[in-house]
């Protein structure tokens, strides 16, 4: 099994996916730490109620290097294989890319490369786009511009406030992240120069277009 | 019933699709002629088989602001209100845009603003994008910039080779172009800012996801 570590900064929602995703047998890995920069957020009480562990690393004062080291000296601790990036709000170093080259993935909800940064589903909507969407993408050193996993198109329909537009596109992330650590889980991408390419595809998790187990109750 | 003119350098396949739109009755409009800076595309030949007037301006040594004034003639002598840009591969000047601001269309073969230029199909296939698409919008005199009017999503599916990702960007654009002047004809559409509400949904018409019926004997 697929030893992960999730990154997070949020409410820990896109964790709460990954998770239900391997519990349930979906995905065939195990999260076996969350690491935070925020003691207060939700993720880590996620994480305690799946039973995963949290870890609370404190930024103030480290370098962006530093933080690179204590990252991946958790990694190392725990034999992690792979990162799911679910909502960290912080640019991680070259010697992190490098150490995790082609071993992590982050999600960008919009469909890049177009709105990257850190407003994208405002910048999105605030563009005009009748389209936009949700990316899962391998991390490199270059911001939100890592070979792209999976994609999903999210529309905009003329009933659509800000906030349901907001919700479809968490929706979309519900359905494909755990869809991506499944198909890396199963070994079922290749990477050429850019392009990742899917030598099998997998169906979408049961929950695609609703919630996920753990998130119903919110 | 509005009168549009459609501009076009190429084939003339989205000019097919939107004179099918017309005559068939889904878009309450006539296209009354087409224009081309080509002598020997292929609009021109679809236009004469549909009773279209096809005009031929020779762009040779002419300015742009030259071009833009002999455009606004045909139009001015045909009581053109509206124009249908479909493949029209030079850039149009400040004249122009600013005498048909509102009154033009474009269709750009992604999902604008991702992959503006010349080579969007290419350019998004290169990146290595998983969700491309196509994008009708307001002509204004940034490129590719306009306000969006109807974006739809495309798919590329591990199975898919640059060819089949290329005909389903055009089985898109034959869906929503005519769809878009659809919108405009019946006057659905208000623009506040960059965004193109849409106060009353259309259907498609009914050959969206295959070919219009003027492009199935091609």
């Amino acid at each position: 099994m697929l030893r992960v570590a999730v990154l997070a900064s949020g409410n820990g929602t896109n964790f709460q996916a990954l998770q239900d995703a391997c519990a349930s047998g979906y995905v065939d890995a195990e999260i076996v730490c969350v690491i935070t920069n925020k003691q207060d957020s939700g993720v880590l009480e996620r994480a305690a109620k799946a039973g995963v562990e949290g870890v609370f690393v404190d930024h103030k004062g480290l370098t962006r290097e530093q933080r690179d080291e204590i990252f991946l000296e958790h990694y190392e601790q725990r034999a992690i294989e792979f990162a799911c990036h679910a909502g960290y709000m912080r640019i991680l170093g070259r010697p992190y890319c490098k150490a995790m080259d082609g071993r992590a993935f982050n999600v960008h909800p919009s469909l890049l490369p177009a709105f990257a940064g850190a407003h994208p589903i405002e910048d999105a909507w605030e563009w005009g786009v009748k389209t936009s969407g949700v990316s899962i993408h391998f991390v490199t050193e270059e911001l939100d511009a890592g070979p792209i996993v999976l994609q999903r198109a999210v529309d905009i329909t003329p009933d659509d406030t800000f906030e349901s537009f907001e919700r479809k596109i968490h929706l979309a992330e519900y359905a494909i992240y755990p869809k991506a650590l499944k198909l890396f889980a199963e070994g079922a991408l290749r990477t050429e120069g850019r392009k990742v390419l899917i030598e099998r595809d997998v169906a979408d998790p049961v929950w695609a277009g609703s919630l996920p187990p753990g998130l119903r109750d919110d």
